[in-house]
């Protein structure tokens, strides 16, 4: 993982007081040391916007109480930020990104891409006319073990992919939260703010997108159950899919925010003709290999079997756990290099292709518009867009 | 577990050379010396039934050709047989039992039930105008730590169940075995010995009965995705179902001869509103616990935590693990006590009456059935029978 | 594991009511249909040992009070006993042995072989002079997965044995239950009855007894810290042992009756110039393999990369865990074989004679012996006989 | 775990092209956004230094050829450095940090502390009279679970404790890697820049220190078998030690770089009258916790039963793991509240302390000095400084 030295100049767009995956964010800009944070709106009043920016180092005149202004006022300076992170719920992704895009700023955005499949196509647009990079931070394929998953199934370890199970559980929504002045509950379960879908928007598209990014396949068709199972609540919190993809490989996916005893347990598993992978982001360091017919394997990150995708999105030696803020910090890390790719008007390293883009996005709002469609309509199946 | 220090006169249809599960029966009918076995129709001749019996210690004059001839001689014999074990193909099993019941002879039976829904109502007709035992060996309800999440369930600790996750995964039909002299694989993927159901048959209904034993709920409505990955194969080996419960609960259940990896991991986990439960029959001396909002712990047979329903099926401290063969003959164990109770015209132990029923094996074709129909209309619901 | 269709006439000495090790012995006997209990001394009078007899289906007429009295009765009879399992506490084990196998009956003893190595070495020759077969019961050498690692060190597939770490770890002495009425803990903490070693004897001998089955290593020099953590109690609770072994392998032994936390947790650990291996008893069917330079991997009991020592050790397929009956079985096979090779005058079956003998349970003798000397010296360096 | 939004100006001495544990070091420091690394002597001569100074956006006039060169502009400047790493191999460590610290700069250092005793004892004077900070990177008690096993600890969870079992196995010296260029492997096994002590120095002290640290215990005597596996070797490569604490405490640490299939398996267990903890560094964000008589739970960060000493030294929810780099800063934020506290002239927040010292650094060499003395004379008790 190369550290370029030089520093991207990085505005942010939420992330302010209470938040929480702004901090995470930061985090990751900061790791490589490809960033720096220099203006922010992060809050929707300047005031309070302005309450967040000393501890974050911004100084008070980079420091702004909405997009629109902070677009405008940074395209105008000759030392403004060269990218952005829009960390806010759903529904501002795209206004906001369409602002920065427009006025020529590069854009890292944080996941679901918006709360419907019109501004997503739209965004999309954008995007391809702004002709800037624009990254959608879904920071489990940042990871070492599902890089190296990633390429094991483009070389054809594992034949043809047959089966795939993946699943995303967590329990912090077992009870009623959002009632109870949990900041990260109470927008997530209000439609307005994160779209049509709960669960399934949440954190089945990083179950989707996992397995997309593992497998290389797209899903063709879908067949979901949504649940709400805490009384009063509006979004769904439990989902069970079926899933074909094309070409024939089948799969489910499972995404749950009231399965107590699980924290943030995304798992993959994928069985083809030659062999089967098994990875879980709770342990991320290790990727289990079953070659069939040959003893099941154990390779971890910067050990024996780890390969050249693995090792680009590795700091440490093995045996020395990276985590989730690492993860993270390799997609702002190939942010970066597409970004300063882009200035300078060069391809980028092939290893940064891999950063989730607009259409992964589009991808993740197909699946949540079907999601949903499916299982109002009693969880029959329905087709995804080619 | 007590041993009775007397034995059962045993018989066994079935279990010759070659064939695979007539000796886990014998090992399970002898571990807790409940049983002897003293005669046997092995397989489909008398002389291939000779063939084996003097390796298993049964004299030629109870060495029987055919089902019918043992029934009829066994009923005859003031010593003749109490009990018999079938233990052959799943198209034998109703024809079989319905001989030796109809001798007044109890019976222990193979999963699944029939072949289909009409044998199995008929067997269950003939079972209760018989008045006789009929247990059948869903053997792993017969682990220890099953017992102890059942009870737990029972007594309420998850609260109201929402979600039921439930899996079963083997990969030795990853190719084509069934054509290259493999006995078990041979029969497994013929329909007119099998039936229907493929891999749902063989593997999916151990899945699903194990869900319906801890969790105690009954499936209302299945959608199920039944593939044939192997070339040339006939019967599915692939199953992904989405389960719905009565009473509200969700749940998904995958079944796979074709995961490479996995050897027999059946896997169960259980999410209600005040926590949940999870098992794995590779390591099944264990339990995890999660209350909600405390932290998880391990039960283990034998262990702080483990109540009356394990320790009625373990036999040996905590920490020396007890296996299949043992969780085996908890089931024969049952099944013995409520022989040794009809017998002598009382009830049976408590602790008994959880061996698996006709009724749990009706339950298991209908889901047999329904998942063959969803699957052949195109992977729509299907409700099955109250 | 071929079962052979006929039995042994056995006979017990200890394993009356209460008793633990005893019915281990006895599923172990019948598991592999090799023996039939015939008679027995269940316990130190014969009302009491006619107390235990019944339920195990002993006739009256061969129950008696005393192993002496039993020996003589049983050689005098046409169908007397042809083997005795000696279950007793470990002072008896010396004498009761020299009376059956004087009067020409094979033996089957539970470990540690005597409380003290003079008698260790009288028992050799007694079972030397006898010409009959001495199986000592260090029952873990039977799981599969113990002999497929002594089968891959002797293959060289480690190359040299560098570094041994062994641990035999428990918590059931935590408290001083000795004095509370727990039978199992009262002998086991009684320097008359189980020799002047507490944990270091009762599983540290274990612990060793694997190693050197493993490596096939011996024990050159020992320094042992031996502590007595909870008050009042005579013998050490937990041991720490420094191992150096001729050929130069270095290597660490504990043992602990008060660590909480931990049932039975004997754990081997072995590292050579080309590989390790790690086993854990409290998960057997898995043995972890990591040759040096490529990623670890778990070879299965009945899995890919499991040989013929494993499969001689196994009863049923991968993946349906076999435990600690199983492989106390196996030790029982074994035995079986020995014998009848001995009464039908011919060579045992290779695989059998990897049951441990005399001189293993002189070796474990010798362990303790050191290891008290070692301690009570300040835990210093003694060497061990050659 | 608070970003303070202000920077220490910080120097590094080594840590220039080809290092490791420097790049660490400035991960460490960034992450929290605590430092900002502004002047350097990376290697031995200005030439090499000013090779790596642009990477790591040092300039040219503060990029030194030696670190009293270094030392002696900082402190003449305005804006020179508040703070210093010093991450060369161990003989520097010594001279380095008294220069600094007699220019009145806080210094943070890697382990182990020195190359020997009197080294030690003159530094830890050195520190007292400067009144500066000194901080000395033993990283592994900055993992939250790390904290958390200590707090419990103090809190009497476990009551008395009895037995520590504390191990750090690598396999990464399995061959003469030292003689094939590797750089990490050529220092670490010369004497001279090592000390006397090869794996119980480089690894064999942060297993040491992570016992103290959660204990509070500290050894009273030792007894040490060092061997050197591998021919040619000049410093040992493999290390088992017998442990006595103060106080009665047992323990036993094992040490190895020649153990194939491990990478940084540092794991500590710790016993005690009433309870028991067990982690490991390769999954780090789990602590098992059995308290005696109820069944173990795994405590996460983050998670149920996770206390604030664990929380403070925690950046993101539960089940998203925090790895090596997050646990390093941990020490970087703790040396950074202590410094602002020095330069504030205040008293630093209490979670601050935790951060390791020179007195924790005297212990480690204490231990090698002691663990080398008892191994050449045998391997006999040695006692250690009180």
């Amino acid at each position: 993982m190369p550290v370029s030295g030089r520093r991207l100049r990085l505005g942010m767009v939420g992330g302010g007081q209470g938040a929480f995956i702004g901090a995470v964010h930061r985090y990751a800009a900061r790791l490589d040391d490809c960033y720096e944070l220099v203006a922010g709106a992060f809050a929707s009043t300047r005031e309070r916007s302005l309450a967040s920016a000393p501890a974050l180092g911004v100084p008070e005149d980079r420091t702004y109480g909405s997009f629109a202004e902070m677009a405008a006022a940074e395209a105008a300076r000759a030392d403004g930020i060269q990218v952005v992170s829009i960390v806010t719920p759903n529904h501002l992704h795209y206004p906001a990104a369409k602002a920065f895009l427009e006025a020529g700023i590069h854009v890292i955005c944080d996941k679901p891409l918006t709360t419907g499949l019109a501004d997503a196509n739209a965004l999309a647009n954008v995007v391809d006319q702004s002709g800037r990079v624009f990254v959608l931070t879904h920071n489990y394929t940042g990871y070492p073990m599902v890089r190296q998953a990633r390429a094991m199934v483009e070389a054809g370890e594992l034949g043809r992919i047959r089966t795939v199970q993946v699943e995303y559980a967590q329990d912090w929504l077992t009870t009623r939260l959002e009632t109870e002045g949990q900041k990260q509950a109470e927008w997530r379960s209000d439609p307005v703010r994160s779209g049509p879908g709960g669960c399934i928007a949440d954190i089945g598209t990083h179950a989707h997108n996992l397995a997309r990014f593992v497998t290389g396949l797209e899903v063709e068709a879908l067949c979901a159950d949504l649940a709400r199972f805490v009384e009063g609540r509006v979004l769904d919190d439990n989902v069970q899919v079926l899933l074909r993809f094309r070409g024939g490989a089948r799969g489910a996916l499972w995404a749950s925010q009231v399965a107590p005893g699980n924290e943030n347990a995304l798992r993959l598993r994928v069985y083809g003709e030659k062999g089967g992978l098994a990875w879980s982001q709770e342990n991320p360091n290790h990727l289990r290999f079953a070659p069939y017919g040959d003893a099941p394997r154990s390779i971890t990150r910067g050990g024996p079997g780890a390969g050249p995708a693995a090792a680009h999105a590795t700091r440490i030696p093995a045996g020395h756990p990276e985590g989730y803020l690492e993860g993270f910090a390799t997609i702002y890390g190939d942010a970066a290099e597409l970004i300063w790719a882009s200035i300078e008007g060069r391809e980028p390293e092939a290893r940064a292709r891999l950063a989730p883009t607009v259409r992964d996005g589009m991808r993740g709002v197909e699946l949540i518009e079907a999601a949903v469609a499916s299982s109002a309509a009693g969880a029959v199946w329905v087709d995804l867009p080619p």
